[in-house]
């Protein structure tokens, strides 16, 4: 979807929307829905006064209420935006005010857990269609969110077993309004999905820069300084907000620890080569990863702009 | 160093510099050097008779000289641009041919074994002054180079004990001219802090994605549909040249073994956390690798622009 194409739909897709969380995807969420008229009303809140606070001042909602229960009255499309341990906090609190036929729906990364513990505490008369965007930035907050920040990316929606076809149907079209690719799998499978693509790059990122931070023969300093020959990659994701990412490996254990098996197991052998000095076998590895890069680019998932030269005056 | 200050400088700092090896680095180097004067005659070499044609095509260079041997005669400043393996080889081609009092550098990854092969080569009356630019893109190859790939960015060199110190200088200065920061250092030290913020990220990197290749759960095509989770950003680098690679990890292997032993028991260590729960502890990990990427920012290393959105449309 180009960004021309970004204007208002022909009729809105929900009468009143509320975003529970308005960090990052939260308040992009937000304003695409107002840019696009998505929905007719967009009610925010926020466990947060501070973030409620803010979100009046950026006028990106018309309506902010502090208490969740309070902020679901009315809705036919409440969607949760808050770190993934905290959902089931969030669903026992606005369960006995959901109106009857309301959609519940969230953008967590981990989905099992997200519908083992929703599912459980939601009413029988509302439809709960788990949903999770694949995007976003380094940065958290009401300021943080942007309207394109879903387009061109990929929503993953899992629905549960049974779950009401046209439920299901208007989250993907909402999605589709975002500006989203849609695709829809089970929730197992999804957490799979995002444990290679997602959780276990993230865990190694946050690793690698943890091991450079505690050397003893190498300064931080120095590891700051010539951070462009490669690290600096990886702390641009271990950099993503604290809490989520415990929560995400918290809810996607088994997952995570089943892909983080297999990539133990390879750098083993990669060790093996380097200490044996097989250059053969190092060479092929590195033609081979070639090609998913270039899949990556021709998809339109990343740019082919070179990046490693980043910061630096315009190229001539 | 602001690209308005790009231009010129007041007189050639070498008389005729031979550059051996027209890749990314290489016709970096030609482009600054012909852009501000810092040589006043710029001979390329190349092994392959295509990037020489490519070179004469590009008119970036003076000369094109396609045996080695020969670019090197009467050049005053001869820099290796080649993959680290073969620097033995482009030395003892050259090494009949180099002028008394020639300064000869090289802008590879690894030292200690560079310095331990070239200065075997080498007669006694050249100067050997090994360098390392930390700077790059995925791109390879003589169209990939650009004038202001080293603006802002680090040069360390790395000189042999008794080196002569005019000749330390005189490649400090020509760094300098290209618009990085230099810094000096002893080769066993520049390989060690190479191994954490270079090549144990460029192999975890490599690794990742091949697991991810290999997968039967889940299939490439996901892995490539979902990448923006945070895949991507490792493929980026995932992406580099496999020959320059493969000659990093065998000649600097005792500093990436010894980094990579570190990487893995910190990684044990947070596998255990997410195996038992211990959410305080991924929490403080999270938190203090934030600190890192802050650091990098404020020296200019890394742009503050939200990167993961990348590819979409403009932001709103």
């Amino acid at each position: 979807m180009a960004e021309s194409d970004f204007g208002p739909i022909a009729a809105p897709l929900f009468e009143r929307m509320t975003i529970i969380g308005a960090g990052l995807i939260g308040s992009s969420i937000i304003r695409v829905a107002k840019q696009r008229a998505l929905v007719r009303e967009v009610v925010v809140t926020d466990h947060s006064p501070a973030v409620c606070d803010r979100v009046r001042q950026l006028k990106i909602a018309d309506h902010v209420i502090e208490d969740a229960a309070a902020a679901v009255v009315d809705s036919d499309l409440v969607v949760l935006c808050v770190p993934v341990g905290a959902n089931a906090d969030v669903g026992q609190r606005i369960a006995p005010s959901l109106m009857a036929g309301a959609i519940v729906s969230d953008v967590g990364s981990v989905k099992t857990a997200v519908l083992d513990s929703l599912s459980e505490l939601l009413p029988a008369n509302v439809h709960l269609v788990p949903a999770h965007p694949v995007a976003g930035t380094e940065y958290s907050g009401p300021d943080a969110g942007f309207s394109t920040l879903f387009c061109n990316r990929w929503c993953i929606v899992t629905p549960p077993e049974g779950a009401n076809a046209e439920a299901v149907n208007r989250v993907l079209e909402f999605w589709r309004g975002c500006g989203a690719n849609v695709e829809t799998m089970s929730a197992a499978h999804h957490d799979l999905v995002l444990a290679i693509t997602s959780h276990v790059p993230h865990l190694i990122a946050y690793n690698i820069v943890g091991t450079a931070a505690d050397l003893e023969e190498v300064t931080q300093s120095e590891v700051i300084k010539f951070s462009a020959g490669g690290f600096r990659d990886f702390t641009r994701i271990a950099a993503s907000d604290p809490t989520m990412w415990r929560d995400i490996f918290l809810n996607n254990k088994d997952a995570v620890l089943e892909m983080l098996g297999r990539f133990n197991e390879d750098l083993a052998a990669l060790q093996r080569m380097i200490r044996w000095g097989d250059g053969q076998g190092l060479f092929d590895l590195f033609t081979r990863t070639r090609a998913i890069r270039r899949s990556i680019i021709e998809q339109g998932q990343e740019t082919v702009a070179p990046d490693f030269g980043r910061g630096g005056p315009a190229r001539s």
